[in-house]
């Protein structure tokens, strides 16, 4: 760190990683010093297409390996966008190196993957988080002022999420996410982070019980050793009797719907990972009335729309800013945060818990 | 009938009943001639309070039986919403007595008594069909339209429906639908008949291959044998991959939301089973747009409310005048239409299905 300026690294040229390009310039405490490939031409090439679009003052560098940018001594904090298959060992060796990790989901390919990042990063006192933007949106407080506020929704039944997109035949065949070596989770581990993530988030924190999980369909690039999965349903099952259901897809196009229905009302969203572009985020609160009177039977309608502003011209994806603010607080503070790495080792632990129900046919399967 | 007139009977003085007094009256080819009760105070009240709000130019007589009713010869069918572990019994009666049977949900305890009602009806010669409103609903033409357009939906792929109320205390504790005599199936035979009634309305009645059931809370009246369900989840699993999620319960706050996911965008209704009231019943098509130029990721929203007329002060409930305006012109036609009660045993088989899956802890069952 240096004046108080988080400095950050990229750890790989993913497509995604372009999303945060401009998110480390916009936060406000953090600079971008570098972006790294396995070849320096990749690398210089996502930096100059880049910085001709969002330019910084002063041009970040291309490393041509991973090494040498974990290595760097001008860089705190490093974005791992790698496939989830790569993860794991870069994540460790930065750490190591003393550098705070922003990791992408999933995670890890599996638990015990995941305890060992988080491990290498208590060790060396480094910040861990996950990249999941939208805990960082300002919507949440709104939401969470709602579901405490008793009269709203009341006490929570029901969550409820679908988040998919549906892959052109190209991806299908041939995007990493559908290598079982890289991405072995597949949508699952690419969206079902999400579903997951939310529903735990609206449960602060809870673990459910149970969960069971439904593989709905897998498919492999040629060189896959075995299928991934493509569409994947489930359902959470926590004390008194509150569940959770949630499907994801690559086969299903876009939508991101979730609902979370109570004792007296429901509170829906329809953009609850990636919002719609606008100058707002919202959300609806439903609590319809039913009346009889004699033969009539009335169902009437009562719904709220409720927004925070979020878009500007200078925040054009706030949740993401805020993510990379929130993170370069963290590490320029000097203490690192244990939640966050708690949350995403819950994440992943009942991620695991919906595969091996998913693998015995259905059947619930407690999380430990 | 007379003068192609279907002259109703209600049998049961059920609150459910007193929605579909008008809606006789408003079907333009019906007139109600009575309703019956075990007691005919009882009946003459019910008659008393309704005539004085939608009142009929002859005043429709009070049965102190059912089976007076069901034999009295100037009545052409009968409107059964009788607790379900009465309805076989009447069913097969009115069958025989040569009536027409509009048959309340869920039609049978299990699947062998509908059988024998259906049976019944078909020796007789008699209509059957089930109660369920919104499939007299002008809105599932246009739904349909929409579904088989090609591009607004694509190829379905997911369908979703979660239908609930939250009971009170006295409900949950008093009414019949808290005795497992009466209505062993719980909430999911009340709502989850429309939950499942609509998925395969949307799967043009295709039947899945298998499904999954889990009661999540099971509760009863005192005087009840067993518990009844008061939340039930499962799903669906059709030829193709195509899945059905669905959640009913006593125990949330009223929602009534429908999703029909495919591979081009999706559908959506919040008020799926008993439409909202106002002049007309909506949906919405959602077809989100996700671009990325660059370092700038957009989800750009782009959603159609698509409407049909529906209310009229003449028509007040127009899904249910609908109901038995058609009811009523399969009887005046003469010859029965075996469809519909084709359409209530497939339900019926579901649903059966989906409590032997909870029965076995949510493995999944194939519907026979």
């Amino acid at each position: 760190m240096s004046n108080n300026t988080c400095r950050w690294g990229i750890l790989g040229s993913a497509g995604i990683a372009r999303k945060n390009w401009q998110s480390i310039r916009n936060s406000g405490n953090g600079t971008l010093v570098g972006v790294a490939s396995r070849s320096i031409e990749r690398a210089q090439s996502y930096i100059d297409e880049c910085q001709s679009h969002v330019s910084y003052p002063e041009p970040p560098r291309a490393f041509g390996s991973y090494e040498e940018m974990v290595e760097s001594p001008d860089i705190d904090a490093l974005y791992i966008p790698l496939p989830t298959g790569l993860r794991k060992q870069w994540a460790i060796r930065a750490a190591q190196a003393g550098k705070h990790v922003l990791c992408e989901k999933p995670c890890g390919s599996d638990v015990a993957e995941l305890e060992e990042i988080l491990e290498a990063c208590k060790e060396a006192g480094v910040q861990f988080m996950d990249g999941v933007m939208f805990m960082h949106s300002r919507r949440l407080d709104k939401i969470r002022e709602i579901l405490e506020d008793g009269d709203s929704i009341g006490r929570i039944r029901r969550i409820n999420t679908l988040f998919s997109f549906c892959a052109p035949e190209e991806f299908l065949t041939g995007d990493i996410r559908m290598n079982s070596d890289l991405e072995p989770l597949g949508a699952l581990g690419d969206l079902g982070w999400y579903n997951l993530r939310f529903t735990l988030w609206v449960m602060n924190y809870e673990m459910p019980k149970a969960v069971t999980g439904r593989l709905l369909n897998a498919s492999g690039r040629e060189d896959s050793p075995s299928l991934v999965p493509t569409e994947f349903s489930g359902e959470l099952l926590f004390e008194g009797d509150i569940s959770a259901g949630f499907y994801c897809s690559f086969l299903t196009e876009h939508q991101q719907l979730a609902t979370i229905s109570g004792t007296k009302g429901n509170l829906r969203l329809d953009d609850f990972v990636l919002p719609y572009f606008g100058n707002e985020l919202a959300f609806t609160l439903n609590n319809a009335e039913f009346s009889q009177e004699v033969c009539d039977f009335h169902m009437k309608r009562f719904e709220r729309r409720i927004a925070v502003e979020e878009y500007s011209d200078s925040h054009p994806t706030a949740q993401e800013t805020n993510l990379f603010r929130n993170f370069g607080d963290l590490v320029i503070g000097g203490t690192p945060d244990p939640v966050w790495g708690d949350i995403a080792l819950k994440t992943q632990k009942i991620m695991m818990a919906c595969v091996e129900s998913a693998r015995l046919g259905g059947e619930p399967v407690q999380v430990l």
